[in-house]
């Protein structure tokens, strides 16, 4: 079973001083962290698992998980052979640093090259808030419709990248990715943009290479 | 063009207060109030039109659209011919009473059996404020997965009624309708529970019948 850890303090006060603690925790272990956020429902465990198989042999990939409840995504993580956490926010609607600083403590960081933090499903209350990652990653699906970077600005204008998820059910839905990308360029212009599908692995092995050079860059 | 409201101070404090107002103003008028909670492109907007639609000629729909930044949804429902005003929160990652009130200022409420209160895409932050709405209603897709009653617990407790929309979207992505209604009916053991597809029109007829019975229950 992954370690769930509840938090319960709410020491909200100095979070970025916890985050640059922990950035300098990281980079002492060697780790790129990447802090993925978005919606519920996005396919942000699904993508994390499938990304962490693409990478097997070339990174070794950690996993800590945010959720309000429930410990289903980390077991899944666990099931799939990455070290993994749970953190249950207990009603909290985005991760903070010192929730961080708990998980890393319970993670093998010697054993892990990237670390995928899997943030509070939610577009909004993530973005504010430094966990200590180096990286920022959006992830949206086609199911979401195409209007979301117009309706959420702010988590997108901060990306490093832009995923759009569940590539394969956009014949299915109303997504119209020139739309999509539109609004994204107005917040970032220059920001890479992946069409994934975990499911067929459509455009997984580009976004693989993208997390290699990050990671080479970042001297992991 | 739809009257946008630009939020800009935020009186949080006396909330519950400006929604017992706003309640009793919404009785006044004989208005039906629903408080609309999803994630963000769960479609909300879509049902709400369809369901305007559904319902032409029986009861008389308004809409309150809340989002953090655009106008694209209350421009939509003018099109449809829904009086609607665009709240704009500005960053806040949910609706206060006192938008509601404002919002409320610029609707001809005489005119309107069934408000519809669409709040901001979010799972999480809308479900501990209350804005005066009579009823809570909870959307999620198909797309999102079976395990959302799962990870966000308080949202889905409190609905007067949860609806799974993108029903045809069902048979392409992995969702299990009797996992999800086993976790929701851990929280909320007898709400009523729609399959709809606002695109096919599947059980939108059920969902029109049952908004119509509430709107007879509280005397609309």
């Amino acid at each position: 079973m992954p370690k769930t850890i509840l938090v319960r303090q709410s020491p909200f006060a100095g979070n970025n001083e916890t985050a640059l603690a922990n950035r300098a925790a990281l980079d002492a272990a060697g780790v790129l962290a990447i802090n993925v956020m978005a919606s519920p429902g996005a396919g942000k465990t699904t993508l994390i698992l499938a990304t962490a198989g693409e990478l097997h042999g070339k990174l070794r990939c950690g996993v800590v998980e945010g959720d309000i409840a429930g410990d289903i995504d980390a077991r899944a993580a666990e099931e799939a052979g990455l070290p993994a956490v749970q953190i249950n926010t207990g009603g909290a609607c985005h991760l903070r640093a010192d929730m961080l600083t708990q998980a890393m403590a319970e993670l093998p960081l010697g054993e892990i090259d990237l670390l995928f933090i899997e943030n509070v499903g939610n577009l909004v209350c993530p973005a504010g808030v430094l966990l200590g990652e180096h990286l920022r990653v959006v992830i949206s699906s086609t199911a979401e419709g195409h209007d979301k970077p117009l309706k959420y600005p702010r988590v997108f204008r901060d990306a490093a990248a832009v995923v759009v998820s569940k590539w394969d059910v956009a014949p299915y839905v109303d997504f119209d990715i020139s739309v999509y990308e539109g609004y994204l360029r107005r917040l970032n212009a220059g920001v890479p943009l992946f069409r994934l599908s975990a499911r067929t692995g459509q455009g997984m092995a580009e976004w693989g290479r993208w997390l290699e050079e990050q990671a080479r860059m970042h001297g992991g």
